[in-house]
């Protein structure tokens, strides 16, 4: 299986309608990008089947939709006015910018973590170490810098009543400070989890790699609450979890690694993190970080808002801060690795290839595509047909160019089943269902269409 | 049918986990909110069907997800830099802030749309009309100023490469920029229409009205393209097709009033615009824009980028700019009429009362609850249930408290359908199930209950 290169999948990814690059007409904006009529119907798919193993279905937790903008105050109690920043340095021979704890990651290959470390001890390493700058090799950089990457921005009108706002770098924060009237209002008990989609922003000093690491990015994050001591438990079944949700996307196993982190690796509120990566076209890479994080944020914010944030076990009687298990992924990044994973390209038995993406089905951008055989016959049974089908799944028409080539068209964008209209569909009523994989084809009624499709489109 | 009020509708919307204020551990953030466990369930389900009927359905159109943060040079071409500000003006008397275009056509009851005046007209218009300030009575006003409403932030790392951008206002310049690229790769022929739902974001001088008017919101819009000459039978069909989606929520038509604009009233790149007004608690207002907007928008971005975006009709030949027509919908506003127009008091043949919020089935948070009779005899038979029906639909369940306490709480958060498992459940595999509004009972084998279900809940 040969991994399609990041420049193909780029082009093949634009040609097709899955990205485009951001306000293109006017020469672009740096790292943004927008979903066309495909992508976005994949984007689509990838949350809902989030939504649906994660808050849908097992009962265990619910979801959430906080705002973008939250009272400055927040990031003061999680830490991230103060220590959300990334350490800067340059090249003083080439001019490239650097993170100097990528720096000494990449040269220790993993092995040291530099969270945390100061500017100082960061450099005086770089140096000892001899890490030499990736682009030129030189041994001179400037000083280290700390450089925050939240997006600042202001509302109110007048001078005295204007505000520094932050757009949220995370949307884990509001799940935090919803955390005591969710409980109350849905009545859960601990251990619950609280989950949400939506958008976050962080200005990277080092975005880049297509999708994979953009300023302007969509999470689905979960906030696991649960009994202090019972929290390395619940850490296992949800790592396990993700890596179960990872394979029922179609994702393959040997291109899934987890990473437990060393100790010394951990981030210092942490007592157990395992990052998920998989194999990106460029290698292996982080995809989804899972985190046990203690009572830290629960702690924080019950400090900087005075408010109490304890649960009340309503059988002990116990009151406690829950400890807290966070599997985080971004939509995106996993956009990236179902397309690139399901992109094939395949030479059949006649002699030609085919574009073949082989999504799971139930994130296939169309789930089906209504084909008249022959226009001029067949036209007006298939627009029943794809009026029939649309009420239930996302389904395309295409009535132009030879059969072949418009199965073609369908395999490279991923519809699993094509439903052609020919004469036995006028005269007997039955239609011919192709499966994308196989190119093996059914005969059935209009009546068992439905069912048929259900059954093979279950998730 | 008495309205909810809006201090009630609040209160009910925080109790029952729909709405909270933002930020409130530390005092809120004005006017944000946070949609909780039934809010976020709720407006997914107005996303989906504003979805399904724009762009599932029909064929039509199709969809997009461009970013929220764009090429500053969008919003010069689009007219937002220039143009996309209130007229500020505080009372001098009772320090209150006013929209001086709002004063006007409050006064004038709508017949006067001071779109486009000067400041010096305007304020010449509030002298001569006596206009006075609706807090105090004074007429004493300080100068008319322009206020952009756009948010600004800035992007990049370094001093030098860093540069200004906003937030998007609107979703619909995304579309704009996108629509060469989507037509190529979708191969749809003029007409057609692109939409998208997403978040904007303006920094409004007088938000309010709980979620009506807030800084970040939730835009449903479509823009369609089609032949100039043929858009005024487009912006009857859209409008049409607008006014029969609020309709099939379960919407009122007696709280529905299509207001044309009159030709004064109109934009200056408009021939024909009309708001859809609901009856909010608090009286009619907009609820739904529909503009015929001929191409003003490409024909700007085609200006200000030098790309060519004409259209070039595959049958005749010809090359032209398509006209506009954009149905322009806020999530939030939806929102809100659909939830104070469900909500109803009832008082039941035995002299209770109960809340029965009557929202249509398929938006409701939860479509089916599962409830054991008896929790020492039926959990696990209700268990079961759940998990049966979860892979479907949003299912609840709930085991503690009477019976009739339960339904109750459903009725209170919409739930269209109760099953109730029982010992018949257990011997004879039957379940009831109970209708919220008629409150009637019907028992089910298990295999009938999800073809039962769908069809009840079809959309």
């Amino acid at each position: 299986m040969n991994k399609i290169s990041m420049e193909e999948l780029v082009n093949y990814a634009k040609n097709y309608g899955f990205v485009f690059q951001g306000s293109e007409i006017y020469g672009g904006l740096a790292n943004t990008w927008d979903y066309g009529p495909l992508g976005v119907l994949l984007k689509n798919n990838i949350k809902q089947s989030w939504w649906k193993k994660f808050i849908q279905e097992g009962n265990l937790n619910v979801g959430l939709d906080s705002s973008i903008l939250l009272n400055p105050k927040v990031w003061e109690a999680s830490g991230h006015v103060g220590g959300f920043s990334d350490p800067l340095t340059d090249c003083k021979q080439c001019n490239t910018r650097h993170r100097a704890d990528k720096l000494i990651e990449e040269h220790t290959q993993g092995a040291v973590n530099a969270d945390g470390w100061s500017n100082d001890k960061m450099m005086q390493y770089i140096i000892d170490e001899h890490i030499v700058c990736p682009n030129c090799g030189a041994l001179s950089y400037t000083d280290i810098r700390q450089f925050n990457l939240m997006f600042k921005t202001s509302q109110g009108v007048t001078t005295d009543s204007t505000s520094d706002i932050y757009l949220r770098p995370e949307t884990a924060q509001g799940i935090f400070l919803n955390f005591k009237h969710i409980q109350r209002t849905s009545r859960k008990k601990v251990p619950f989890g609280i989950g949400q989609i939506g958008k976050s922003f962080r200005n990277e000093i080092t975005p880049g790699n297509f999708i994979f690491r953009t300023r302007e990015f969509e999470q689905m994050e979960l906030e696991f609450f649960c009994k202090p001591g019972t929290e390395l438990e619940w850490f296992d079944y949800w790592k396990n979890t993700s890596h179960q949700f990872l394979l029922s996307l179609g994702l393959r196993d040997q291109d899934i690694r987890l990473r437990d982190h060393l100790p010394e690796q951990l981030s210092h509120y942490s007592n157990a993190t395992t990052d998920i990566e998989f194999q990106f076209p460029w290698g292996f890479d982080e995809l989804w970080g899972i985190a046990s994080r203690t009572d830290y944020d629960l702690k924080q914010h019950q400090e900087y808002s005075s408010q109490n944030l304890e649960y009340l076990d309503p059988i002990t009687n116990e009151k406690y801060l829950p400890y807290v298990i966070e599997p985080s992924l971004g939509v995106e990044r996993l956009f990236l690795a179902i397309l690139s994973s399901a992109y094939q390209e395949e030479t059949l038995d006649n002699g030609e290839t085919r574009i073949n993406l082989q999504l799971a089905p139930h994130l296939a951008p169309y789930q089906v595509a209504v084909l008249p055989l022959i226009k001029k016959y067949h036209k007006e049974a298939a627009e029943d047909m794809l009026d029939y089908l649309s009420n239930e799944w996302m389904v395309t028409y295409d009535e132009s160019g030879k059969i072949g080539r418009r199965y073609r068209r369908q395999d490279a964008i991923g519809t699993p089943f094509v439903v052609t209209v020919d004469d036995d569909s006028i005269n007997n009523k039955t239609f011919t269902v192709r499966h994308r994989d196989s190119m093996e084809q059914v005969t059935l009624t209009k009546e068992e269409l439905i069912p048929y499709l259900r059954e093979q489109l279950k998730y």
